[in-house]
């Protein structure tokens, strides 16, 4: 593992981003996107990503030139078609038009069809909380998760976000409605380690620990069995409808392309009397649950984890690193 | 186990609440929400539930004739008070007015402070999905919960619903943040089963599925382990902070004496091209996982209890009907 400069990364990505057909500003802002999520230890959606992105625009999947269109206005509620564009800058640009209604209307939501894979979902959590505001927002995926009583991919893991402005540091939650991802499996396993918990069925159909039988099986559990499985469900429809888009029964079946996501994103811009206080009081209470520091909050860890990045310089695979320099 | 019809429920309740200082109409849509639960198989927040509503009115914990009021408006967004009133009755208003503001601007959102206990969360889905919108709402609880990492309870199970309206039957999701309620240990332990799946830790630390075990130690288990435990957390901060009202922490800890709730509820009335093939097409397909008729949509089983119910009376406990008719 080498260590690379936030920097030099972001530079690297943005020209690698230019060579294949994006304008300078939106290179920028992709890139910056990108350095982000590794810069924040979500690697599995940053650099290690960057190389099958490009696969999308160069495959046509991904159009570096799609922008998002207004469809419809209800007022607080927009819908947006994302004109197959990179899946962050639209995400992006969706969560500051949220961020924009609210402060018009209190509340802000954006939904957004035929867009592509969002890459990091916790980054439009933290754009809204930067922006000083509580966001929400949720994409569907392909099939890729059985729904509880079945052995088949008909969900998806659809990953929900919700972010909370805070002074000393904001409250990010960013999770998919699988316990672990097929990414999370493929790392306890190489390293030869069970999973914490069971996460998943085996061949036989029985709850397992062990990675690389979910892998085979092809059958990872929601998260809270049938509860994730519901959400899952009512995620999907939601995004679908509001954004008059495709449900994740349309999304093409193949990781490599999938396409035509639907989102959504919400602001809210309440003002509250002291949410400093409230939310240290939360905070506070939640980790008097253990004598020892073992009670964490959504988002702690990421800040550790920037601040330690961003001194020392960002851990980048070498192999990565290179295919990227070569891309 | 007798049956008893839904009119007949209703007409007692509502007598009950007229006798103990409800106005006639609150009494009348109050008792009509209880008997509604009952009448879907929520029996433990129908009937079940009615004797324990009447002594937190007696008590003073809830205030008969607590009406919602304005605290601010943003627009889309609008902030009440619950004035202590009576749960289900603040969250059926507040449901009402969320569905009113989405009528005009597309999405409406209520937060509420202030109130009690809404009893089945559900009734606020159905509701909103019954006017032919999506609706989300959700609310904060006592500390009943053990957030990841530790012992104490210091999260809410802080139940989540999720609404979506469809002319062969809604989608209504309605989920705690707990794997299993408290109610479900029980009737688990008195039957002599054990759960399905792991629900808690026992006093050693050791996951089980012993309802008994759990009980004792009061550790039940987040959905999902540390992701339920992160989206309660999220859950109890949003509602504090927009409606400027109390967090799980400060609601207090006996469940007798549990009040000062805050809650959320927004509706989404965005039209869409054609929502019945869009949903048909979605449910279709998860039940696809299965050759077995195993896969159900949140809400499903709903309906058919409902229509049973409607048929052959409900279901009544003997000694909580004779309970309720000392009342």
């Amino acid at each position: 593992m080498t260590r690379i400069s936030f920097e030099a990364i972001s530079e690297t990505l943005q020209r690698v981003l230019c060579s294949v057909g994006f304008s300078n500003d939106r290179a920028e802002l992709c890139a910056r996107l990108f350095a982000e999520s590794s810069r924040d230890g979500v690697y599995s959606h940053g650099l290690n990503r960057f190389p099958r992105f490009i696969e999308t625009i160069k495959s046509g999947i991904v159009d570096a030139n799609g922008e998002p269109q207004l469809v419809h206005s209800f007022g607080a509620l927009e819908r947006w078609d994302g004109m197959s564009g990179p899946g962050n800058l639209n995400a992006y640009a969706s969560m500051t038009r949220a961020v924009s209604l609210a402060k018009i209307h209190g509340i802000g939501c954006i939904a957004l069809r035929n867009t592509n894979h969002w890459m990091r979902g916790g980054t439009y959590g933290w754009q809204a909380a930067d922006a000083g505001l509580i966001g929400i927002c949720w994409t569907n995926t392909l099939p890729n998760l059985p729904p509880w009583g079945g052995t088949k991919p008909t969900i998806g893991n659809n990953p929900i976000v919700i972010a909370v402005p805070r002074d000393a540091g904001h409250l990010v939650l960013d999770m998919a409605m699988s316990q672990f991802s097929f990414g999370a499996l493929e790392t306890y396993r190489k390293r030869g380690e069970q999973l914490p918990v069971v996460g998943g069925f085996d061949r036989n159909g029985e709850l397992t620990k062990d990675p690389g039988a979910i892998e085979t099986s092809g059958r990872p559990l929601p998260i809270g069995y049938w509860k994730g499985s519901g959400l899952s469900l009512m995620l999907d429809a939601l995004a679908a409808l509001l954004s008059d888009g495709s449900a994740t029964n349309q999304v093409p079946r193949e990781v490599a392309k999938e396409t035509r996501l639907s989102q959504v994103f919400i602001a809210f811009a309440a003002s509250e009397t002291d949410s400093e206080k409230t939310l240290n009081g939360i905070l506070e209470f939640m980790k008097s649950a253990s004598s020892e520091a073992t009670v964490r909050y959504p988002g702690e860890r990421t800040l550790e984890t920037r601040k330690e990045n961003l001194r020392d310089g960002i851990p980048v695979e070498p192999h990565v690193w290179d295919a990227i320099l070569r891309l």
